[in-house]
């Protein structure tokens, strides 16, 4: 999270001010600005070169949109982050709680502070084109309007603004991709021409790793790199630092110097050059041609395509077409969680007996995991920061131990860490929930609950064409019977050797838009519960759509379930076993028997002892 | 249903196909007319005088819409209604079969057979706002345009169409309502002051009757009356037949003689005209006047409030308050519920006693279930057409027994029956399913999965501000573990002498936009299960949302759960008791307690012996 002393902004404001009149970058002055997070990806983690809205303010969270006018600056964010933005952020800036009734939109406090007939600037790259339609009719409502900003006026002032990255690509074989980029390219073109697109406009970084079988560091934690890439019926343009290009490797995994086919042909472009190259083909289009983008794409690209022959979609078909992954991609991730557990059952076996030394605290505990995940082989690096957490700091849940907040663990507090690895295999993600002296009554009551909603959804038997968020309530039901439940949603998508959240799946009330659920779809089941200034409980584990074969098959529908894909224990010493149902007991024995049976043979081949010991121990059944 | 035999159409064609070329009703020719369901109100069930598609095609079910242009006329309706639409049209008609890949959507056939530059006419009463914008968006995408014609074209060659109803209006007291129509203004009022509303149009009749205490009989089924509402801050117009009101008790009731207030006095008008009244108010409109209508509400009438000051809503404020029962509604429902058990237990007392003899048919047994409940205390209808089923006309979901369908209830076959009445205190809605001889096992089995999953629903305990349609996969996960399902939502809202189907909550996985569940609220949790050409369960009772109290109270949130209002025994005899858990015997078996206490009190006290006997049967214990 970086420093927790504010940032010093007044002079930065100044410039910025300055910028708003500036006309070298507008025809007329704007009275506001809007930074919002993110880049012109729509990525959810970002570059350090599209940090702007940090370093205008200092607030450093994932999720927050700063807005400057000509007296005031104001920043959004959410519950999570109101503390930390309050200490990041100096006293030029006001601080805006979303979600407390009395904080007005954005929208409602630029008409506020707003005089008449105001123009509001945003940089177009970085708000996405659904944004930008209802920031835009709010605004002409008041009588204001919205205006693109080309240049981005964070930059113009960001002196030493960090180079954009650009990290060597890595290709990816048949061996972890299942299908080749061409075979990718063909299906999605069968896509195109059965909803008779002409045009794909690629722009989400994972969609484009996925595509052409490459992986990239540009990101931290997540293996993609910059690039756009536009499909037609006959070619393909993909947009990308040149100099990245020049590796004879990349060269033939792209056949650039000799495609196999005219229609295969990968034509490179300037990563920049995107704008300009799209615009040359929507002035080249019939009138009965139609261009796909992603309705989150960003506003400055989706204004290229004139409105009559945009087809924009929540989901684009890389999107839906990487959520099911293949067999071989199934076998690879089932190979890196099978190294993550290693790695794991290694750390819990440490932290047994290293904890009452006094001497392992949050991040030392999060650098042993690491340390002992780069261990294992094709370990690329780690898939999000590690939330290693002690007592009161787990109730915390989007936690991340900072050297002021560093707590130590001990045998007299609950021990939360969620974590998880980039592997060239696959991608992993897992919580677990330990006591390492003697948990509570309550701490077990809680876990019990948390236990019996994580095996509800894990062992769930619906039919095929449900969506996850249907799955939801099943997680909860143990909790809400007691009178407890959890803010967040219960699953997310994961990618394989990719983003560690995606789409368009998931497990969550808060939406209705995600696509159902699909053999071969990997989600998350990480259910929770959180006592604030005490503890917290999370269980989580990746699991892989299966199909199920019960009794009946109504309608031929087909039915779905659950294989777990994380196979590290879950602590038995943290269960109210007489709570559970004979079915509960009987999925928690089974999934501690594979655990033995599979992880138990990996760590016996690397001879890793003491762990085996340690797995061997977890899971003994339960009765 | 009526007839079966198709209606005879050519010449009502050629009389509308000329109407549509008439400058009498439209400066230009229309080259399409479309004719939908329902009324100007939107209501679900209409009168004789509304129905207008069936006049035109001779299809009579409750879901459908006719298009005529100048050389065809199509019918799109939904599953359901296949066989009763392709036997009831004559073949000037094509059946649109909706959710079939192969059928087109009501804009793509238009679009796909229209010249150019088509206008497709539409009475814009009988058309909500939100449909007219679709339909309107997706014909001038293709060069054609939507035009309002005003006098609905089928009333111009309908010579015998009925008029429309204007029954006797019956005041209700407070022992009934709980709340004068005065409050109930007063805190509309309240609620527009807070959202800075000046304005509100009622359209909807069961809104309408709830805010005045009023109940009709325009509608078979539905206790509303004709009206339209428009509420100031300080006036209130109030749109009927106004020979109506010549009734002194009524007039006395809606103080229309002697106000007590100035802001509660009612004015009159014809109903008729509300279009010229609200022409008039929004003339007067300030610029920062904002008018509340439903987004439901017809385009004729939206489209009268200028765009800028119209404030469309998904709910009104009168479907929100009207949803939420106060005590002496509660009290109502209650206790027609238990005279609605009374009626219920002498049914199957009865047909116990008659079905061995071979006389009892679907329509016999139906008219002895209205015969029963008529004897009891503030009768006055059903609240909808008796589903009475026997063996494979159980599995049609939205079966209603006709002499050609007609079956005997034997002691081989399951009988289904979902009834339910109106009475003064109250509306019930109620499924069981019986078997009178020996169950199959499979139908045991089926049955259990439904029990289990209505139990899953009424004993849940959830967080306040829970959406029902999170409860939904409660009801089916049950079936769900087995392969099986049932294609309908588990709930709906019930009113209270009001509609037997009412927003703004639900239990569905259909939707997302239910309001969430708050206690006093009441709705129906009815999971079924129907297997084709065989038997079809449901098992409904009508719940009350109550607080619940469990150990914790996470967040202060608060808990609910549901009170079953509908007391009727659910047939032991179908039931697999050793599927069932612990605690799901104990939800039976409490259940039945209640039944016989209370109900069976009322049978006591009516002296009904031998339904009485019965229910004491029926209520045995399970172990």
């Amino acid at each position: 999270m970086g420093s927790m002393s504010p940032k010093i902004t007044g002079e930065l404001l100044r410039q910025l001010r300055q910028a708003m009149k500036n006309c070298k970058y507008f025809s007329e002055p704007i009275q506001a600005y809007i930074v919002p997070s993110g880049d012109a990806h729509q990525s959810e983690y970002i570059a350090p070169c599209d940090c702007r809205r940090e370093f205008i303010c200092g607030f450093n969270g994932s999720a927050g949109t700063a807005i400057v006018t000509e007296q005031y600056a104001a920043m959004w964010t959410d519950g999570r982050y109101f503390l930390q933005a309050s200490q990041q952020m100096d006293n030029n800036w006001t601080l805006m709680k979303m979600g407390l009734k009395e904080t007005p939109s954005q929208e409602d406090w630029l008409i506020s502070v707003l005089p008449e007939n105001s123009k509001v600037g945003v940089d177009p790259w970085i708000i996405a084109a659904d944004q930008w339609k209802n920031m835009s009719k709010a605004l002409a409502s008041a009588g204001h309007s919205l205006v693109a900003v080309q240049d981005n006026l964070i930059d113009a002032v960001w002196t030493d603004r960090p180079k954009r990255p650009s990290t060597q690509l890595r290709t990816l074989g048949l061996e972890y991709t299942g299908l080749s980029w061409q075979d990718k390219i063909t299906s999605l073109r069968a896509k195109m021409t059965e909803r008779k697109i002409s045009w794909f406009v690629a722009t989400a970084l994972d969609e484009i790793a996925w595509l052409f079988n490459l992986r990239g560091a540009d990101i931290e934690y997540n293996p993609v790199f910059f690039a756009y890439t536009i499909v037609g019926m006959n070619t393909i343009r993909f947009f990308v630092d040149l100099k990245r290009l020049s590796d004879p490797i990349l060269r033939d995994h792209l056949q650039l110097d000799s495609p196999s086919k005219p229609e295969l042909s990968i034509q490179t472009f300037p990563y920049e050059s995107v704008y300009t190259e799209l615009q040359a083909i929507c002035a080249a289009l019939g009138p009965k041609d139609k261009v796909w983008i992603c309705d989150k794409a960003s506003c400055s690209l989706t204004q290229v395509i004139p409105k009559a022959q945009r087809t924009p979609i929540p989901y684009t078909p890389l999107c839906l077409a990487k959520a099911v992954k293949n067999a071989s991609e199934i076998q690879g991730m089932k190979m890196a969680h099978i190294k993550d557990a290693v790695a794991l059952c290694e750390l819990f076996a440490w932290l047994e007996k290293e904890i009452p030394k006094g001497t392992v605290t949050e991040i030392s505990a999060a650098d042993k995991a690491e340390e002992l995940r780069s261990q294992q082989k094709g370990f690329v690096g780690l898939s999000f920061p590690t939330i290693s957490s002690v007592g009161p700091n787990g109730a915390i849940i989007h936690y991340r131990p900072l050297p002021e907040t560093n707590r130590t663990l001990t045998m007299n507090e609950v021990y939360l860490i969620d974590s998880g690895a980039q592997y060239v295999d696959g991608t992993t993600d897992v919580t677990r929930t330990i006591h390492f002296g003697t948990p509570s009554a309550f701490e077990k009551e809680c876990f019990t609950y948390v236990l019996k909603g994580h095996i509800a959804v894990s062992a769930a038997v619906f039919p095929n064409g449900t969506k996850g968020h249907l799955l939801d309530s099943f997680a909860r039901a143990a909790l809400w019977e007691s009178g407890l439940d959890y803010l967040h949603g219960t699953g997310h998508g994961v990618g394989c050797f990719l983003n560690v959240h995606e789409g368009p799946c998931g497990i969550s009330y808060k939406t209705f838009a995600d696509e159902p659920l699909e053999a071969g779809m990997i989600v998350s089941d990480e259910p929770g519960y959180y006592e604030d200034g005490s503890f917290g409980i999370r269980l989580e584990n990746v699991v892989l759509v299966v199909p199920a074969k019960p009794k009946y098959n109504y309608r031929n529908r087909g039915s779905l379930t659950f294989e777990p894909l994380t196979l590290v224990p879950i602590q038995v010493k943290m269960m109210n076993t007489e709570q559970l149902t004979q079915k509960e007991r009987d999925w928690v024995n089974e999934y501690h028997r594979k655990c033995q049976e599979v992880v138990g043979a990996e760590l016996e081949r690397q001879g890793r002892k003491e762990a085996l010991e340690w797995l061997v121990r977890e899971t003994q059944p339960i009765i």
